[in-house]
């Protein structure tokens, strides 16, 4: 078995399917851009297993507590690796992650935006571990977000092309 | 004829001049940055043939509609082309679109940002096709532009080297 | 000596030592992620020279004028430069600046982001030149930022390899 998915299995972690683009909404672009070592990951709000966006919705530090933050943007990590995982078919081809960009629909006076963020980067650092993992960050409040999303994150990353 | 200048003028597309920089501003930086097989190209906002900022100001929601704010990013889809033919030469150079990061002035509540930066990413489509056109992209809503513009974009390119 | 340690002397600049977390921040990313011919900088604040985080603090066009987010930009600048230098070992392998992310934490109706990331782009662009110092810029207004700074940046560099 391959070494990201034997570590998935091991903390019993299991990808989501892809987006459900909910009605009304058009999304003319593509969720893993892969080009020569590198693939650039879309923006992406938290999902569920079945591909839905997560219900938890509105500003971190209004409707949305830190913690729920936090686990919006592990959900978001674990949309990312799914989107990794179908375009490259195996997640060891991923050698390093680069540069994250993470997006926080931040309520007035909230800016403890880094503690939401964490929840993107300790998952990535746990599968991958400290070198591989390793990663440039932003972790910067937004005005808004699509759907009203607590979070949004986007991604670059090297691959063994 | 080159395939991209060509379909430009099939659709009876016509590029812009380049930025006039409104008096008082100083941008110490380069529209294009090509390095490489990279052309990095600057947040950049709508501008109207000759170069001047297009008047349609103000944040999307309010003062401006999703219809005026979608013409908004086709029109910098056609400055940051106008900019890569200046860099370039050639606009089949560009091989790939990769990235899209589309920052929408938005209103207090309107979430509406993907259908937005549609204006951008159908047209970059329109002219690359589905395959060198197909980029990751990120909408996201933000608190200020420079020039109280709706839409500021700015994205990364590979080309042939 | 080194070209740009030699121009850093000259202008009698100092580059400040690694930031100092606040209690209460956990950070797990990397200031300056190295791979390949690349270096992607994280999202830094300004820094004072030992590494604590500049008390100027708040929006733009309230709390803090344009000149201190101009002086903010310009630390933040040093701050990116000695994290290049602690990663790199050496300035000059630093061969192009490629793109320079701007994030503003700007007051309503606050619009001249660009006058504040002139403080970032005029460091650069003295120290290495017009040629290896051009680089692509956005430069963006926030809802917030971490720890309420005024402005946040990141940046992608090309070295040596």
């Amino acid at each position: 078995m391959m070494r990201i998915e034997a570590r998935l299995k091991e903390l019993g972690l299991v990808l989501p399917a892809a987006l459900q683009t909910p009605p009304g909404l058009r999304l003319p672009f593509t969720p893993a851009r892969v080009r020569g070592n590198r693939v650039y990951l879309s923006g992406a709000i938290a999902i569920e297993a079945d591909g839905r966006p997560s219900q938890v919705l509105g500003k971190v530090g209004n409707e949305v507590t830190v913690e729920q933050g936090y686990e919006s943007a592990r959900k978001i990590a674990l949309g990312h690796i799914a989107a990794l995982q179908r375009a490259l078919g195996d997640l060891d081809r991923v050698t390093a992650w680069l540069r994250v960009h993470a997006m926080i629909n931040a309520a007035p006076g909230f800016n403890n935006t880094p503690a939401v963020a964490n929840g993107y980067s300790d998952l990535i650092i746990q599968l991958w571990g400290d070198d591989a993992g390793a990663h440039a960050r932003s972790a910067v409040g937004m005005a808004v977000l699509p759907l009203n999303a607590p979070v949004e994150i986007e991604a670059e990353v090297e691959i063994d092309a």
